[in-house]
C-alpha cells in the first residue's frame, strides 16, 4: 500500500490568511490533520475502519514549528510519518514543504493514544493485530 | 427575564482578520450563532433545556449583508432578535453593531425548524409549552 | 476557457463537523469562497491578475440555503454560476453536491462590488475591458 | 499594572466543538493567542502599541498538551505567562483551565522573536526601551 501512497497536497485558502498577509499559524494544526487522516485512509485504518473496529485515536499532544510563510493560493505538500507506534502510543510526525520549490514550511508533530468505546485506553496489538501490523509496517517510512 | 436580558459583546480576534485586513466575513454567521445561543440561554431554553426536552434546532438558512468592516480587537454587539415564531419556525434577525461607535456593521437572519431526537420536525408548541410561551413572548422584542 | 473548465471539489474534514456530528454551516461560506476564487482563476481573473489591475471585489452579502447533511470525508462539489454582471456589480451563485450521490447539500449566493486600491467602486468595463468581455461570456453558464 | 490584571476567560462555542462531542483541539491555539494579545494589551504593549513602535511578533513555535476535555459551553481561564524574554527572544506557556473546577484543561507554550517593518529581527531592548522593561517585569509572574 505505501508504495502507491499519494503525497497529501493543501490549496491555502483566502479565510486561512490573517491580516499579516500569511496563512495565520493555526492552520497548520488542522492541516496537519488532514494529512494524518489521508495518511490512516490510505493504509487501510480510515475513519470508518476505526469506526467498526471501536477505535478512536484523541490527539494527547500537538508541536509546531514555523520556519517560513505560506501565503494565500501556494499549494503546500503535508507529509506525515509514523516516528512512533507500541501499539499503544502513536507519534506522527510532519513536514510542510512548498509544493513548487521543495522549501520546508513547518516541521512538527502530534502524539495519540487509542481509546475503546467507553473511552479506556487499549492496545491496538491486543485489538486488532492486523491493523497493528499494517501501521508497524509504516514505521519510519518517507511518504 | 427579557428586562434583565445581556447585550451580546463579542472582541473581533486576530486570527479571525484576513489579508484584507478586516474580518473575515465567514465570522458572522459564526457571531450569529453565538449571540443565538446565548439568547436562548438568557431566557431559558439554553443547550441544556433543548437537550432535556429532547429538542434540536439545526439551521434550514442563513443571510448576512455587510455594511461596513470590523477590524481586529473592535468590540461588537451582536443583537438577535426573534422575528417569527409558529412553534414549528423560527426566524432570528441580527443586527452587527460596533460597541463604541453605534455604527451598523452587518444585518442578518437565520431560519429554523425544531427536530426531536428521531431527526422528525416537531411543533414546540405541542412538544412543551412552557418553552412554547417563553419564546412567543419574545417576539419582536429588542435585546 | 469554460470548454475546459474543472468542477471544484471539497473533501469534507473533521475539523469541520461539530457536536452534531454534521459539517458546521458556517463552512459552507467558506467553500463558496474557495469555488469562487476558483473560478475567477480558471476563467483568467484570478487573485494575481486582480492585484495588477488593483482590484478588490468585496463580499456584500451572502446566503446559503441548507437541504441536506455534509458529513466528514464526503466529497462535495461546489458549483459556482455567474448570475448576474454588469461591470459594476457581481451575483453568484453556488450548488454543494454530494460528488457520489449526486444529492443536492445547498444552494447559496454571494453579491460582490468592485473597489480600486483606493477602495472607490468601479465598473471593470471601463476598468479593464478585456476582463469585463471574460466574466461576461460566463453568464449563466453552467460549470 | 499587573496588580490589576484580569483574568482571561473564553466561553468554548457551539462551532468549535467537533464530532466527537468535545473542543477540537486546534481551537486551544487560537486561545493561545486570544490570551497572549489580551496579556500584552493588559500591560500596555497592545498591538496598537506594537504598530506605532514599528514592531510585530511572529509565532516560530506553538505546542499544546492536552489534559481533559473542554465541552461546548463550559468556560475556560486561558493563564499566560512570560517565561522567558531577552528583548530577542520571547516564550510564553500558558494554562487551560476549567473556570468552575479549577481542572486543567491543558498546558501549552509559544516561543516568538521580534521583527522589524522590514521583517529583520531586532532587539526590543534597542528599539524601545520602555516596552522592554514592562515585559522584563512580567517574567515568571501568575497572572
Amino acid at each position: 500500500m505505501i508504495d502507491s501512497y499519494k503525497r497529501y497536497t493543501h490549496k491555502a485558502q483566502y479565510y486561512e490568511t490573517d491580516q499579516m498577509g500569511i496563512i495565520h499559524h493555526s492552520n497548520y494544526i488542522r492541516w496537519f490533520e488532514e494529512s494524518r487522516i489521508d495518511l490512516l485512509e490510505q493504509i487501510g485504518f480510515g475513519y470508518k475502519k476505526m469506526e467498526e473496529v471501536g477505535i478512536s485515536s484523541p490527539v494527547l499532544e500537538v508541536k509546531c514549528e514555523f520556519k517560513s510563510m505560506v501565503r494565500f493560493w501556494d499549494t503546500v505538500y503535508i507529509i506525515p510519518r509514523i516516528e512512533l507506534f507500541t501499539g499503544v502510543k502513536l507519534t506522527i510526525s510532519y513536514k510542510v514543504m512548498d509544493a513548487v520549490s521543495g522549501e520546508l514550511r513547518a516541521v512538527g508533530e502530534t502524539r495519540h493514544c487509542f481509546l475503546d468505546t467507553r473511552g479506556v485506553p487499549v492496545s491496538l496489538k491486543k485489538k486488532n493485530e492486523e491493523i497493528y501490523s499494517i501501521i508497524q509496517a509504516c514505521i519510519g517510512v518517507d511518504l
